[in-house]
């Protein structure tokens, strides 16, 4: 066959989409052509009224946003059913399995009635929006033994995560900086985890079982595994003095140094300083973080050893201390990204859905053709196989 | 941008495999280079063999069969954990979605163990193959208030699945028409439900989520769901006397009549035939299906008027009156495919591990750049949003 394949389908477009855009090679992020800094300095948008944005491409209005805060609020509300199923999954398995396995049980319970009706497809992503950060943060509660907490209307969708996972309010600032997180994760074009989802749902599969693929990628080190690897990357520096030695060990093993570089960010990451300086302003309010020295060192060194190859750091760099000061446990960190990115996973489905094509992509066969039957007694033994000591 | 999309990736390849090989217009599947009909020729050929064979690219010597048959029985069985996950889920939901969240939860107990062993990818696949009839037929008997039944050694993975859903011994021809139905949907190359667990597996989630993506993508009705909806329209004509008219109708309308044509057969599937008279068999045993006449009267009249588009019975056609005659029940079909197809799944996802690079395609961005927000007061309301009534 004359076709090759392009590994990992670099550079191969799949679909048209209007949600975001990355120009790597000058750091510009845009969600619905806005710079993601302009997006931010604005106090006013919060990350719903972001998600309201990538989901329509449109700001609401004044009285459409209180509506669509309010709707967004009403799915907060997990159901005796999805806490019932929470309670009996196993305590010691990873939350992103749990978010899962609790997204399928939503589908159990609102698919087929979400299907039936016009605009069960809006519902859906409603729900799913309001739902993800309640079903984290009790599934957390719940491993702990502690109780499931309700949300409470005077939060927002920052404010009550932090509420229902902690049990105590935030302050503004804690506030203000996970809002900010959860943003700067809303969207990033075609990655492999919003890929997954539109790939299921080009089946014509629902949303909850598309999200379950979006959440089931997204789970690979190689996708949202990194801002947890670039915190125990500095736990294990341990200390500013330790820095320049570990970056000259690192760089002697030609190992990778995590939360510097991204694959399509060739200067800045452009959602990295607007994290520093809250991350700042945190540390400000809260007490320093112990390994922020470390940080600030190794993005230093780095620069120095580095950053004439265009490595600078990325958004992982920074959030992963930020949840660390705001109590956010380790294991929790990819569950975090998915809170966040449910946004653009939604965004993208529903564009998927109103010009879908099933994505049925071609092989190129690497094997024999037209084999006979051996039987069993013609069979030729193997003196070990992968399976033998199982 | 020069570049342009290719629909749902028709024609591109995406991976190099070996697993299987389909040539539509010569009417040819091959798993490993073996034609289907040579594999269920010879008597002893059976589902967990042919796992095995995909699996490795060969064939399993007497004692590496046995030790085969033996591991994957010792994975059938399930966790107390895992049964009560089952039955904690909503019992009104479908068993899809809770195929979804039991695989998400066996990930729970299992993947980070099997991660840390030099086996445990193969520890896996080993279980999930093994676990997915068990975790279908328990989920099935608990949504009836029955009690999940343990597998039995003496019979195989068709015969333990009929045994644990129905919860009585299958004849030997039931046995062997259902272990037929499961080789006939081991694999079928990159459809998009294999697409799906490749772009998971892709970021080195593990095979836990990219199995529950799979799962995920199969359900959809332009995937899974075809063998559904093929009974269901065979239930709806009703009579050997309403086919004509109701062909006729269906033409007039355009609509699709299901079970007849493949995406990729232009001739009749290989697979049909070979289904087609393990029915008639089984009808032999068991008693007539009452919707046989009306299948063999579509299939004359669809031949008649549709023949020369090259429009066969396909797979669907004959297993949905199968699975009908065997006591499972509709809803229970798409699940069938996947307890089929899993081997498949692992096949290719033990390729893709072996050489993998992560999905990371590229988009053609319709939207704007650099855009200013908008302050809240200056929005302009639309008249009504799909969100409005919600």
């Amino acid at each position: 066959m004359a076709k090759e394949i392009v590994p990992g389908l670099a550079g191969i477009p799949v679909a048209h989409s209007g949600v975001s855009f990355i120009d790597g090679d000058q750091g510009i992020l845009e969600y619905r052509g806005i710079p993601i800094q302009t997006l931010l300095e604005e106090k006013q948008c919060n990350y719903l009224e972001v998600a309201y944005l990538l989901f329509n491409g449109v700001f609401p209005a004044a009285d459409e946003l209180q509506h669509w805060n309010t709707l967004i609020g009403r799915y907060r509300i997990l159901d005796a059913e999805t806490v019932a199923v929470l309670a009996a999954l196993p305590k010691g398995g990873h939350p992103m399995h749990a978010l899962t396995a609790a997204i399928a049980t939503l589908g159990m319970l609102y698919a087929a009635k979400d299907q039936g009706e016009p605009s069960g497809r809006y519902r859906t992503m409603a729900r799913l929006l309001g739902q993800l950060p309640s079903l984290v943060a009790a599934f957390h509660r719940l491993r702990n033994n502690l109780e499931v907490l309700p949300p409470k209307d005077e939060l927002d969708h920052a404010g009550n995560f932090l509420w229902m996972l902690r049990g105590k309010l935030p302050t503004e600032l804690e506030r203000k900086v996970l809002d900010t997180v959860f943003i700067v994760h809303a969207d990033h074009t075609l990655n492999a985890s919003t890929f997954a989802a539109r790939v299921t749902a080009s089946t014509l599969s629902d949303l909850y079982l598309a999200i379950a693929s979006a959440v089931a990628a997204l789970n690979g080190p190689l996708h949202g595994g990194a801002t947890q690897a670039t915190l125990l990357q500095l736990r294990s520096i341990g200390s500013k003095a330790q820095v320049g030695a570990w970056v000259d060990a690192i760089l002697a093993k030609k190992e990778k140094i995590m939360g510097l570089g991204h694959r399509v960010y060739k200067v800045k990451d452009p959602r990295a300083p607007i994290l520093e300086r809250l991350a700042e302003k945190l540390f400000a309010e809260q007490g320093a973080h112990p390994l922020y020295e470390v940080a600030m060192e190794l993005e230093r060194v780095a620069k120095a050893k580095l950053g004439y190859k265009g490595i600078y750091p990325n958004v992982d760099f920074f959030s992963g201390l930020v949840y660390d000061k705001l109590g956010i446990p380790v294991d929790l960190f990819i569950p975090m990204f998915a809170i966040g990115r449910i946004a653009g996973w939604l965004a993208h489905l529903r564009e998927q859905l109103e010009d879908n094509h099933l994505y049925r992509p071609e092989q190129i066969y690497t094997g024999s053709h037209n084999q006979s039957y051996v039987p069993i007694d013609k069979r030729g033994k193997q003196a070990k196989t992968v399976w033998s000591n199982l």
